[in-house]
């Protein structure tokens, strides 16, 4: 069964991971990407470590099921062979600086002339419009200036960044958003039109309850922790061997926990009766938390709150998640036949449909693997794509 | 002009933030978003604090834009309510735990009898299917679950929670995605499809190279504050009033930073001479940033840095980055005048379209506010509506 996307090409000229991110989405999905990278040296991901047998883990995670073809688009025929692509596809993704292929003659305005039903999708940093648009950007940047960094991490003193690069990847998906609700106009108008997707306002567009606590009290949020703001305790808890996380809702639950853990004086003690009261006193609570559950192991503590259906869970790492049953019965670990780097793990796609189901059809491509089925396909013969190969137009 | 969505009518039953971020998605995006709550109460979120003239600040900033219909779905007549709506709909989106909706013998089963072309959204913790599916799910849990946290932190001893709910908004917005798919599948097919997303998958598409780490080295990652594991210096480094965010991608920024911080020793020393070298040396090289750049004000440093042209940004706190002039142009905060709470602001969409532009139309509304508009638009009379309010169906 082809995906909801099957028939859909989207040529994309994206690099690392916002853009990549975006058009892995649409591939799983169905659509058939073209991705155009440097010839010789390819997207930049190539070269991030660690490497298998060559080939790099992190730029095979993220572009899997797509086609590569080698093209430099400052040559006069590398300009040429992305027109007549461009003429036949319905979507182009880059995540340039912007100005980048204004610079080439390829902009939206340029590309929307020989194909007015093209959607376009820019993915930066600051966006194409604003006084930062020029900036270069970075994951790290950006979540600084978001805000997310000044709400995450263990106290006031400790403003932290998120372990992945969220800010990138919150810009890829939205791109993917505005793609597909492009796409599902042009069902109606026959236009496509230009979609542009900043990672900075992907962060403020996701910073949730602080922006609602900041309007309602006028005091900016800090980092607190693990912790809930208004639930307690509704945080992580140290144990013997490492950290779980309990989520005790109401009341009836807390009392469970004191049970459990085997210290009923908390459940009478005055200043943790109410949730109102827990949460003004977590600053002593939790510490006796902590030492209430460092006795036994994380397994030990799930297993029993489990048993007492009080919300819990581990603190998996990396190779936890990875041989979760619930994730392997998700489909959430697929293993691809790379013909260079063999068998390689990469997450499936979290988008479940049940007639249409996103799929991972094909492991990440070798620089410039599908050149001359690409070429071959917009009419080159086999000696004009011989030419463009040995004049480095590929 | 009407956003790329115009027409679509969504019946939405979510509750608190998965849910609501998937339909103040689509209703951003022009769609027509009906939702449903409980009579009396509503929306769990509606009693979230801070409350702005008794409406919640949190409920709002992520309901804007949609109508609010009171209907109890175990009463025969909000039942045949909510049937008839679903006749006419073009998407159902729900994130209730898998089995409620079939309890209530409206799952996607029951609802595509009546509607073929339906689709029909549930977005949950684990998903409809493996054996986790019936857990309650909380995003603390789901963050722990999924791996981000362990990654996520100062060091190793201190596994950190996103600052936001990270879990319910990537399954807000891959359920978007889901949606969209079908959508502009169902132009092909004419036919609707059921949709299943799970935050636990989601955290689990999102580990970027976390995964290609451990796959590759065999080696859990664990947390390492805010520097890049394989670029140095690409961290915070902490100011007289603060940290800010440095991004040192090649030898040459690193030269300039060594010049701007008055530190030429550093520049010369062995052990900083390479990326490499100050990747392994960072334990010894950040104390030596931290100490020089403690010397000056984060604005000074920003301010020399961007002279020089070293990337580099501020760790902006909420207020900070509600005022930014770049948010501001990119219309990421909107004030939106609440017929009880007054102006309320939230933020915009990241999705900027040039044709159909997302738009947010209305602010969130009070409970049960269109109730007379819509059931007179499904045809009932205004004594009937009556009847339905007597008997506290709606």
């Amino acid at each position: 069964m082809p995906g909801p996307l099957h028939g859909i090409k989207v040529i994309d000229l994206t690099r690392v991971l916002a853009g990549p991110f975006c058009t892995m989405t649409l591939a799983d999905l169905g659509a058939e990407i073209i991705k155009i990278e440097k010839p010789g040296t390819g997207d930049d991901s190539r070269a991030f470590g660690p490497h298998l047998h060559g080939e790099s883990a992190y730029f095979m995670s993220i572009n899997r099921g797509k086609k590569s073809l080698t093209l430099d688009l400052k040559a006069e025929k590398g300009r040429e062979i992305f027109l007549k692509l461009v003429k036949d596809a319905d979507v182009v993704v880059e995540n340039f600086k912007p100005g980048v292929m204004k610079k080439l003659g390829l902009d939206y305005a340029a590309l929307q002339k020989i194909n007015p039903k093209l959607i376009y999708c820019a993915s930066s940093g600051f966006g194409q419009t604003g006084p930062y648009s020029s900036r270069p950007a970075y994951d790290l940047i950006i979540q600084g200036m978001g805000g997310l960094m000044s709400i995450t991490g263990p106290d006031a003193s400790q403003p932290t960044k998120v372990g992945s690069s969220i800010a990138d990847i919150f810009a890829g998906v939205f791109s993917a958003i505005g793609i597909l609700s492009a796409l599902y106009n042009r069902t109606h108008t026959g236009k496509g039109q230009m979609v542009d997707v900043a990672m900075l306002d992907c962060m403020v567009a996701i910073l949730e309850n602080a922006i609602a606590r900041f309007t309602g009290s006028g005091i900016d949020p800090v980092p607190i922790g693990n912790r809930h703001p208004s639930i307690a305790p509704f945080t992580s808890v140290r144990t013997s061997d490492g950290y779980i996380n309990i989520a005790c809702g109401n009341d009836a639950l807390w009392l469970k926990l004191c049970e459990i853990i085997e210290r009923p004086d908390l459940a009478t003690d005055k200043r943790y009766e109410s949730n109102r009261s827990r949460c003004d006193h977590m600053p002593d609570l939790l510490p006796q938390l902590n030492e209430a559950m460092h006795k036994q192991s994380s397994a030990y503590w799930l297993k029993k709150l489990e048993e007492g259906h009080v919300p819990a869970g581990p603190i998996n790492s990396i190779s936890q998640v990875l041989s979760d049953p619930q994730v392997l019965a998700r489909n959430m670990l697929l293993e691809l036949a790379h013909p260079v780097a063999g068998l390689v793990k990469v997450p499936g796609s979290p988008v479940k449909l049940s007639d249409t189901p996103a799929e991972v059809k094909a492991p990440a491509p070798v620089l410039g693997q599908h050149n001359d089925e690409i070429l071959a396909s917009l009419g080159y013969s086999v000696q004009q794509i011989e030419g463009f190969r040995a004049e480095a137009v590929i």
